[in-house]
């Protein structure tokens, strides 16, 4: 590629969040950057559009550099589509989301605004990547990720990702020293068991919140679970056919037409 | 079984759409029902959960027969969470999501608030159809879907779905006598083509309305879309292990540890 390739930067926590701020430092470093990122926070979107509320855009200097930049009112999804649509001259070469404050493997994958973004970006034809990091608080320490992000991106770009896949990347929250390197996984089969708050609210009514813990119902050694548990990073190829083509053959055998 | 299935209920429309109530009148006939549905409209809220608001939960009674019902003020996804964690006795047997008023077929399964439901079940083991109707109207005509969706839940309580499948049921918008039979799909390759719509408010600044045409890039004639096109019901089995198995053997040759 002789001119510069044009990168999409997204996320779910909002265009403040220090975890985008890195992610654009290290795009920065590879091609033309164009930032069109939440407003505000959207985690746990999922992979939700916005179809009957209006969305605004503003162009934005959120901080220095050479990087164009876009708050958005709506969900990661909404970003992307606006920016091939509407904001974008042209297709961009790869969308970035992150870098997530949080896990985003196993089944997090589902419920991950950054992920929707990626697969949004994937499903219109451009390679995507998400990018997350195992610690949930908003002053997580990033540098450890930054060459690791730098790699796997460039290898996005020379190599192909097959049409109808993107890169689900989670990075344990350890210093560089302590980061053994990088494994493809698959999804580590889990779940999360909900304990819903119970709470009154000043009028007496209840209410709940959600909460929980993620369960890791998968021994495998080859699972993004696994590779992070053991201080790898994980890259798990994620796809958006969601057919269970295993499974074709025997549902065939039913009685469905009676 | 020799006691009536626990059947949970819920969809994406809001617990008084039409689509909702004729499932309900359905599944009576079927087991015992348990409705735990939205408060209003959900529509393209994809795999969204509340993770930072209060949710509410109200029992209710919309309309006369023998189900428990209760209004949620949260997503599709966090109904299933919340039935299962806090409402039901015991796991239910079923979750049936639906019926939606407009299509899930294709990449629409990304987006949709009725699958999510239904994943959301599947992945706490608790076999999970949703169900559409080609009609985006509110007052849209089920009573040719009735047959077929009571059909496809008996064959679901009598055979086994394997873990980690849940099945997406589409049904053309014909009357009973143009419904051809029930086809066994895999999910069409196709994509949104936005049009964002540019308006101005009354203070002057610029907003979007999103809005668009489904593509079928899919020429094959074992998808959702061709069945669909064709007068039948499409049956896609749907999993949520995201993981691009095919790709793993090829990704594990890029240079991703440098």
């Amino acid at each position: 590629m002789t001119e510069k390739p044009l990168i999409l930067v997204t996320n779910d926590d909002g265009i403040n969040a220090p975890g985008i701020r890195t992610l654009i430092s290290v795009m920065n470093t590879i091609g033309d950057v164009v930032v069109v990122a939440p407003d505000s926070p959207q985690s746990g979107m999922g992979h939700a559009i916005t179809v009957d509320a209006t969305l605004y855009v503003n162009k934005v200097k959120v901080d220095d550099g050479p990087q164009t930049e876009y708050r958005c009112s709506g969900t990661p999804a909404d970003c992307v589509k606006l920016a091939i649509r509407e904001l974008l001259n042209r297709k961009p070469d790869l969308c970035v989301s992150g870098i997530n404050h949080g896990s985003n493997s196993s089944i997090n994958v589902i419920y991950s605004g950054t992920m929707s973004a990626a697969v949004e970006a994937g499903i219109e034809g451009v390679p995507a990547i998400g990018f997350s990091l195992l610690n949930y608080a908003w002053d997580a320490n990033f540098e450890a990720s930054k060459s690791f992000v730098e790699n796997i991106t460039k290898e996005v770009l020379k190599n192909k990702l097959p049409d109808g896949v993107v890169l689900n990347v989670n990075i344990p929250n350890l210093p560089l020293k302590d980061i053994k390197g990088i494994k493809v996984c698959r999804q580590a089969k889990g779940n999360w068991v909900e304990a819903f708050d119970k709470r009154q609210n000043p009028s007496g009514k209840d209410y709940y919140w959600l909460s929980g813990e993620f369960i890791n119902l998968d021994s495998g050694t080859d699972t993004d679970e696994h590779a992070l548990e053991n201080g790898y990073i994980s890259v798990v190829p994620t796809q958006f056919d969601l057919t269970a083509h295993k499974f074709l053959k025997e549902l065939n055998t039913w009685n469905l037409n009676r």
